[in-house]
């Protein structure tokens, strides 16, 4: 996960509901990265912000549940050994292949349109970042990825170039498998596709019961109407979007529809569905603000958390290139150089 | 110096003999690239020749007198302080920039045009080499690189590149120059402009007295004649080619060559000034084969050269990281991983 401070819902949906199940499955062993280098590729000139956002993302992460005794939490910035494993699997790309991967194609032409000039805007780093991101994976001998869809060709190029160097040298790292979210995307409160802080129209994981209850009533409640005669449609209504999502009994929900829809004498209007929604929302919230509370007076257990993480990481990755040095000739020395 | 094995003298009069002239400059600290993962680059399938191949060109380098007491011999691969160097120089070259480099294209064109399947040939690594030499020689803090002349855009690339990390975070890296050799380039002993194993047309810097023999024999004698009548010009005569630059008695040459011309009854032929240059050359040769063999019969030395200064580098690497990254806002960390 890129850090870029505090998280809101749809983070939540669309990625950390599915590393808490991972973290809860015996038997799997979680690394969770804090892809700081490729938040640093976009904004050179204002690193100062970087290591706030890194803090505030990691407490969010602990908030919710993230447990560094049990999983991996890795600054990619503290593992070397990230850049020295993509210095490899990099020989091992064809560099038509890099370039071809739709993703960065589409990343590509929107860096291209938002800047002036052209030519200076897309760095070699960026060209770099779908490879990096394999040796991302690599490193740890990633076996299950939890991608958005948008990131599926990025573990295909991994299942590609990792297949390359088994075939090469008979090694046996693992080739990762994309795990999807089945969550249906959590869209803005104004019903924009995309939850964003510079729309404005999110909320905040640890967002107080106000802050709940401005974004909520701010909530676009879309009737589907075509027409005054036109049937009601309200899968576009934001309120019950997010009661599908977030609230749990699903026949209370289905009455809550058909009474909102037949607008009879017991209907509920948006301002009851709104206030259910609140209390649902804060009900959800509350324990992980309360959480925050508590680590944001104890910022050692988080500073602890990720260094003592991205350490055990080193450990794991230094033993991988070693198996891959030994196995390509390179070296009968390094053993010694390990961090201790 | 990428490590391909035994060296010849056309190692040694293009880059060898200047190494030694700085080794021997009071006040200045070498350090010497082992570049071996730009070797492994072309040949990831056959890298079980590549350790051989670094320790047979150290031991070449130990022969002519470079000294691991008062140079560092570092290998790239040792150093992964390289790989995290180039990770960070990435971002701050722009994409036009590293693949507008003009050596990068003709080498692009080259390996096009030798390969059949030309999609696949060049590798991402490949593009990434130019500003991976940038951190080999930014990593130690580079001031002056000995190189050739087609390797002077790269020395221009370093100093953009440096240079822009300098005026952003108020660092002050040095700006490497490019130290150009004034010796001729030495022609192959069939006359071939370039010195190379796979020609034949080479001279060990460790030949035997019978291998200087027979590779002096066969040399080149270009008379120059146009036409029987035509004047002589023994421009391309290879053995005086060889005379000009192993030879200190320049009086002794020039008297030579006007005999060889005149062709009167004093004259020298071929065999006279071949048999001259032999003399010459194991004159020169005898003592680095001499080393040579010490150093076959004491391999730990070549290792320890290998491994004490590559650790070395890595510690050198590793402070300029840490400043950088200070400088940059990354960490507060990081002393303690650093390697003793």
């Amino acid at each position: 996960m890129r850090p870029s401070g505090r998280l809101h819902l749809g983070h939540y949906k669309g990625a950390l509901e599915n590393w808490l199940l991972l973290q809860n499955t015996p038997n799997i062993k979680n690394y969770f990265l804090i892809a700081d280098y490729q938040v640093l590729g976009d904004h050179l000139g204002e690193t100062e912000k970087l290591r706030s956002s890194v803090i505030d993302m990691v407490i969010d992460w602990m908030s919710v549940g993230l447990d560094p005794e049990r999983s991996d939490f890795v600054v990619q910035s503290y593992v070397p050994e990230f850049a020295e494993l993509f210095n490899f699997l990099a020989m091992f790309t064809p560099y038509s292949v890099a370039t071809n991967n739709p993703t960065l194609k589409d990343e590509m032409k929107k860096i291209e349109n938002r800047e002036s000039s052209k030519s200076d805007s897309i760095s070699l780093g960026f060209i770099n970042y779908p490879v990096s991101q394999v040796a991302d994976i690599m490193l740890p001998r990633g076996q299950i990825v939890p991608v958005g869809e948008d990131q599926v060709p990025h573990i295909e190029l991994a299942r590609k170039i990792i297949k390359k160097v088994n075939t090469m040298y008979g090694t046996n790292f693992p080739l990762p498998l994309a795990l999807l979210s089945d969550t249906p995307r959590l869209v803005g409160t104004d019903g924009n596709d995309k939850m964003s802080k510079s729309l404005g129209n999110t909320i905040y994981l640890t967002a107080t019961l106000d802050e709940i209850k401005k974004q909520v009533n701010s909530m676009y409640t879309d009737s589907g109407k075509t027409s005054i005669s036109a049937p009601w449609n309200i899968e576009k209504h934001v309120v019950f979007q997010y009661l599908d999502i977030f609230y749990h009994d699903k026949a209370h929900i289905a009455e809550l529809k058909s009474k909102y829809i037949a607008w009879g004498e017991d209907s509920i209007g948006d301002g009851g569905v709104k206030k259910l929604l609140i209390e649902i929302l804060d009900t959800f919230i509350k324990p992980i603000r309360e959480k925050r509370e508590y680590y944001l007076a104890h910022p050692e257990l988080v500073i602890q958390a990720i260094e003592k993480w991205s350490t055990n990481a080193r450990k794991v990755g230094q033993e991988l290139l070693i198996e891959l040095k030994e196995t390509m000739g390179l070296v009968d020395y390094g053993k010694e150089l390990i961090v201790k």
